[in-house]
């Protein structure tokens, strides 16, 4: 139990408590938000507070690929531009967002809300694991097979390298494998401008397994 | 300008920039913040935003020394075990607590809310200096010296070493000096631990010249 400090006033001390409830967010820099919301306008308040609860209680999700949205059906999957037979996997809205700022994607997303966590109580079905499975299957189907002409269908299983999203991955690439969809996971090795001194052993020694061929 | 990311929703764009307008809270954190928002019940959602409107609108301040209360006078200037003719001139609310938590103190405060500033605008009269005048004042009249047996009145300006501090003590200083009040300043030295090496020197040559008598 940290230490209580002793608040002059119970509504100050309720906003610090609110506040600190924030991941990252401690007792101390608590009270400093709340203090500076304090000498705010209250109408910047309030806007600040409505721009919350706005998003909190109208927030849509995109019934396609599960991506935060302000329509039914999001940007990315309304854009008739990008490849809707590529399907990358992500853990969360974050993860689309880092994957779009490199511009170097251009089919579209699957979000799954979360990992496979046992220790945290997330099981599969806590996932939109089936929602991906129906899409595959509707991208597998001779209808679409005919409709693109043939043209193949991947997944990008774009999950973190630790124990949980391997987990999370292996359990999907079960789901999906017979359907025939190419499925395939992000590169892993030494980052650009890494040190090999400083890489770990485990990273250091895939980079040298799955070594490429070196294009100048 | 920093680089603008592209978000998926205009109500996460706009959360993010509220929460981002936080001081000390980048884009980064305000996006995370904002996406861990997301994730929590709607209810938790809306106590976090009304214990921050609460706040805002409903803060009180104690009509003797300004302090954050809930009442018309805060605990501390209705506790009658305090010494009230000795009166602690701070800054801020914060820097009350700070004194409250070493428990080394047992005066009253007086908060002026803020600290003159002519960079930041802020000058006398965007303080509570005229209230701490005619606190004094009050203190130092026959009435009050009567009722208190001639017991020693005593202002304390516990404000800021660096110049904006020094320059709202001395105002202070010339506004209630005549009336013949006791002024003190907090004792400047080295902190108990510091080091000398590691001693600005400012701060080492205050503490030679300003030196006390040894009492092991």
């Amino acid at each position: 139990m940290a230490y209580k400090e002793q608040y002059p006033s119970r509504l100050l001390e309720e906003a610090v408590d609110a506040i600190g409830s924030l991941p990252g967010v401690g007792r101390r820099s608590a009270l400093r938000l709340a203090l500076h919301l304090l000498k705010q306008p209250q109408e910047n308040v309030h806007h600040f507070t409505a721009a919350i609860d706005a998003l909190r209680d109208n927030v849509r999700y995109c019934r396609n690929c599960m991506m935060i949205s302000d329509d039914d059906i999001c940007s990315i999957c309304s854009d008739r531009s990008r490849d809707h037979r590529t399907i990358c996997v992500v853990e969360s809205v974050r993860d689309v967002m880092s994957i779009e700022k490199t511009g170097q994607y251009h089919g579209v997303y699957h979000v799954l809300g979360g990992i496979i966590s046992p220790i945290n109580g997330v099981g599969p079905s806590d996932l939109t694991i089936r929602q991906l499975t129906d899409r595959v299957a509707a991208l597998m189907s001779p209808e679409a097979m005919f409709d693109s002409d043939g043209a193949p269908a991947e997944v990008i299983l774009a999950l973190s390298g630790d124990v949980e999203g391997e987990t999370t991955s292996f359990y999907i690439y079960r789901q999906i494998a017979q359907s025939g969809v190419k499925v395939s996971s992000l590169a892993r090795g030494l980052g650009f401008g890494d040190d090999l001194e400083y890489a770990d052993e485990l990273t250091l020694g895939r980079s040298i397994v799955n070594r490429q061929i070196f294009k100048p």
